[in-house]
């Protein structure tokens, strides 16, 4: 299966989204056009403090109207290293910084119109916490959560973040692996 | 933490993608603009088979330019509830039909940028499959995975689709939470 792309054109170009559509022949040979969101990519932080819990934020998403609680994430500058990315957007948001950073890959949040792809980190935390430093039009606040917590708020859609659920369950899964390889 | 809407106009309407630009007051009176993506949600199957195995979905995914790995899922027609929009989708998409179709909550994949609302479900499948009925421009093969397959294929980013990360969580956290109720 392959889509091969005929001709390109930008249909919105905003401060944030790109909108690019495109003109594609199928593998059939039939003719389609695809609305496409070019992004940057983003990273997103899952850390946690040596006591077990671990560091989350809330934050008014206008989008749907509401509070939010998510892991800290945030988008890539244009070619940036998502491992730069999460060491800013995790001091920034949180005011935490990370004594290791260990990737768990990456995920596509909606690859049905975007190609954002989502750079997924766990970090060890530093005790100390620093000064937030969000963009001006951005207000975050720090929420604790342990494990079990986590989970009891995904569990009864508290936590409805796609990309919080995602980093969970490939840190879930990488402490699963880690324990294998223990015994 | 609430973001008052001063202004709203459209940015671009294309097929698909609708996508709104909003002039806000922050609640320290700043102001700020946003530019959402409007979008009428989506239904999210993970559909099983009386034999254990779960039936997925293989497609080619032109904005990301590869073939990807997911969870049935279509958008739904606007003011469609998700539950007919499950079923449908289930049936085009797999050619399979819902014995039972099981809520999982929801989840939002880009509250940056989207009100995409992805409405999540678990569904035990009738055997017999019938013909596929999917859209002329859209080609999908079924794939069948066991539970064990599909957490080695999310461990190891084969399975990178955040929604049908999403699923599987909240799939083995009810389950989870079934067996407790149980003992």
């Amino acid at each position: 299966m392959h889509e091969t792309t005929i001709a390109t054109r930008t249909g919105f170009q905003g401060k944030l989204l790109h909108v690019e559509i495109l003109e594609i022949a199928l593998a059939d040979g039939a003719r389609a056009t695809r609305e496409i969101i070019r992004h940057p990519g983003a990273a997103v932080v899952l850390g946690q403090l040596d006591d077990g819990r671990f560091v989350l934020v809330r934050q008014y998403r206008k989008a749907v109207e509401r509070e939010m609680l998510e892991a800290v994430a945030g988008t890539l500058n244009r070619g940036e290293d998502p491992v730069i990315c999460a060491h800013r957007e995790l001091s920034e948001e949180s005011g935490y910084r990370a004594r290791e950073l260990i990737p768990l890959g990456s995920v596509v949040p909606a690859p049905g119109y975007t190609d954002e792809r989502l750079h997924l980190f766990y970090a060890r935390l530093h005790e100390a916490q620093g000064a937030l430093h969000t963009d001006a039009d951005e207000h975050v606040c720090v929420v604790y959560l342990t494990a079990e917590e986590i989970e009891r708020d995904i569990a009864a859609g508290t936590i409805d973040d796609a990309k919080t659920l995602a980093v969970w369950l490939r840190y879930r899964l990488w402490q699963a692996q880690a324990r294998r390889n223990e015994v």
